[in-house]
């Protein structure tokens, strides 16, 4: 890029309007206040680097609760709490091992051993293997293949699940959701006809060689069998081989269990509405993360947004008509029990809560916002285009809120979830992977969603209250 | 990020519409075809890992014309040729170092001594040191500063250039724009007073350790003395220093020097317009970069986008009504020598250009289109937005185009230009610098960006058609 195409872009790209209308005022405050002297950043980094991963009932997750306090009552906000809920602990254990056994003939042409160690990571949830589980492999795409093929040809077997991403989604978060079934349900389909263990394709568009953990579900009704996932590498490896004809065994060793729930929290901070301080409006993201990697993108980038939009609002004098809550939610990842605990907490304690806004699809440039609402609702996010259209912001759309804030729906069927959309291109890379760490998040584009957010909180409080 | 709230974004979320729109249908094709089978990040690779950085006049620059030559002519364009252009030479040298001599007096807390050696790169077409150089440091944030010190306080000193970016722009090429002209005049203007080298902040948001090299101008009238950057992080230190009342002094050592003009080449590579054959739209991004790094997003990115837009036509079998011509400048970091030969040479045949599209933003994820172009056309411009928007297209303004394509308004005054706008956020982390790698450019990015670029060019060969 030279000097002279820097002059004319300069003199004509539409920059960001500095106009009368209050609003657009407060939103460039806003954004100038996050963008100079944000906090969110350096706020990530304490949680990754210096908590790290932090599943359920682990010690991280623990001391990631008095991180998030300690945040919040450093920001001056007026009310900061705990709320506990019960969450399930299970833990991964020490001995997670793989080993890929291809047949042998013919050999490879490097000489190499045609078995190999193979990184593997057990799916949050499963039993474990009670020693070193070996068996042949084959290799279905869905549950529809599996039917077919039956328990005379799955019996006894490891199957793979190897449905890839759809790449020809634009949005990634369409082609996760046409290929979860299989980790979330492939364990228990496969053994109803008598499968020994499953091996997921990780969920990912990615080629990295390192395999993506996640939820996992069993019926108490159908055995449980252990559950792992492997990189997309070795499970185009074990396809090769496979549809050449040539037998696939794998070895796993998994010592992962399940202990008893553990005593955690919900993390709360307010700002008191100043008109209506009983009414309140929610953001958060969810505390805890899968056990592998540091949570940076799903969900640390969520909570640090999350907090960071109210101390935007402190930062800047700007007292909120309604109440404004953060909220780290414990659990999101394997139960949601903090989700749950906070809706029936607001319910047992007669709260009213009008909206809620949650950040958990990563730390990446923001997009816009996704809204569950009526048609009325849908009208307004949509009219906020041209406000926001010089920060980027272009997607207002019908669609997803957010896991954490969904439970709050069935007490207040009235309230209006909202789901701040970052763009999606590389969240499938990191998601429940190693990779999911601190470095792998852009300060500039974290700090434009805790501008954003907060700036969608203040026109949505003011909104809320002339409607 | 749970099963519940997926199924909710995927009930909701705003789906790529199949609509029976002619234009829409072959849009979704394009993309199809791209992230399905694209080509452009295999070949992005080959380019970065084999062949590597590329400053014009260098070896691998040769090789990379070369490289550029036989891809077009693998996809079957109906020609391919190159187009001759002497190009500069300059070349770093092998002994470039530099070293931060800080004062004595304090010694660090941590008994570490207080002189170190830094990274330094020289900028691009400085004079070498002749041997090393040593001064003592200024620190200075404007030319009018620089004035206001006057030869008294600045002969035989180095001047260090230290205005930060702006993180308050939104783009961040504003925010480069209102800083480069220290890299570009700093060292003539140091000059005029007396100075004996420059030390320029990098240009950059960035807080890595790493400095960013880039071009500078000298004025023929005054003494030439050295330029270099430094990290953002070496800046800030020297800068603490010297407003603690501390002395700070560097020494520079840099063989950098101009050799004789080489002969090099554009790369073009064209298919046949089928109503208008002599009417020509090209495409381009520029095969030169610098000298650090592996010109990954600067603009390896653009060249690949280039060659595969006009793929995708012959992979779908879409024929132009004009003729599209794919382009790899040479020279556009120091000379623009190639963008100059490319205009005067069609205008020297009696070619007809009637539009252009450049790449030179980095591979990252699509935001839209910029244009120079009169009103009517902008109002076009404009006009295709809710034809991109299920593909997160958002940005159809006015602004500049491209440094390569610019020189063809000089001789067809009629001609409307593009720039392609990808997200800007990440682009300085890595401009110019050692981190301009393979590795930080992310497939589905670069892809998204090929597939908008192809789908624009399909619609704009047809409006202009029509007008």
């Amino acid at each position: 890029m030279k000097k002279l195409f820097l002059f004319i872009a300069i003199l004509f790209t539409a920059t960001v309007s500095h106009s009368a209308d209050p609003d657009s005022v407060l939103i460039r405050k806003i954004y100038d206040a996050e963008l100079t002297n944000g906090e969110c950043y350096q706020n990530l980094k304490v949680l990754c680097k210096s908590i790290g991963h932090r599943l359920s009932g682990s010690p991280q997750a623990e001391q990631a609760v008095y991180w998030g306090k300690k945040i919040m009552e450093k920001a001056g906000f007026d009310k900061v709490y705990l709320q506990e809920v019960m969450v399930p602990h299970w833990v991964r254990g020490k001995n997670e091992s793989g080993m890929l056994i291809l047949s042998n003939y013919p050999k490879r042409k490097d000489g190499t051993p045609v078995s190999s160690s193979i990184k593997i990571t057990a799916l949050g949830g499963s039993v474990g293997t009670n020693g070193k589980l070996t068996a042949e492999v084959i290799e279905v795409n869905d549950f529809e293949e599996l039917k077919r093929l039956g328990p005379e040809n799955i019996k006894g077997k490891i199957v793979l699940f190897n449905r890839p991403f759809d790449p020809t989604y634009i949005h990634t978060f369409n082609s996760y959701g046409h290929c979860v079934d299989q980790r979330v349900h492939g364990a228990k389909e496969a053994a109803q006809y008598g499968a020994k263990a499953v091996v997921i394709r990780s969920m990912t568009h990615g080629e990295g060689d390192h395999p993506h953990t996640g939820a996992m579900k069993y019926d108490d009704s159908i055995p449980k069998i252990p559950a792992v996932a492997v990189s997309t590498v070795v499970a185009d490896e074990i396809s090769k081989e496979l549809k050449a004809g040539r037998p696939v065994k794998m070895t796993l060793n998994l010592d992962c269990q399940w202990l008893p729930d553990v005593k955690s929290y919900n993390v709360i901070g307010e700002i008191t509405g100043k008109e209506f301080p009983d009414e309140i409006i929610s953001v958060g993201g969810h505390l805890d993360s899968w056990d592998i990697g540091e949570g940076a993108h799903d969900d640390g980038a969520g909570c640090v947004q999350s907090m960071e939009a109210l101390r935007l609002f402190k930062v800047l004098g700007i007292q909120p008509k309604h109440t404004l809550r953060a909220v780290l939610f414990m659990n999101e990842e394997n139960g949601l029990r903090g989700g749950k605990k906070y809706a029936e907490q607001a319910h047992e304690k007669n709260e009213k809560h009008i909206a809620a806004l949650e950040s958990d699809r990563g730390g990446f440039v923001p997009r816009g916002f996704a809204i569950e609402g009526n048609q009325k609702e849908i009208d307004w996010l949509q009219s906020l285009a041209p406000l926001f259209k010089a920060y980027d912001l272009h997607y207002f759309e019908p669609g997803g809120s957010g896991a954490d804030i969904g439970p709050l729906k069935k007490y207040f069927p009235e309230i209006v979830l909202f789901g701040f959309v970052p763009d999606s291109q590389r969240y499938f890379d990191h998601h429940h992977a190693e990779t999911d760490v601190f470095e792998n998040v852009n300060r500039r584009e974290l700090e434009l969603g805790s501008a954003a957010m907060a700036a969608f909180l203040y026109v949505l409080d003011i909104h809320l209250a002339n409607h």
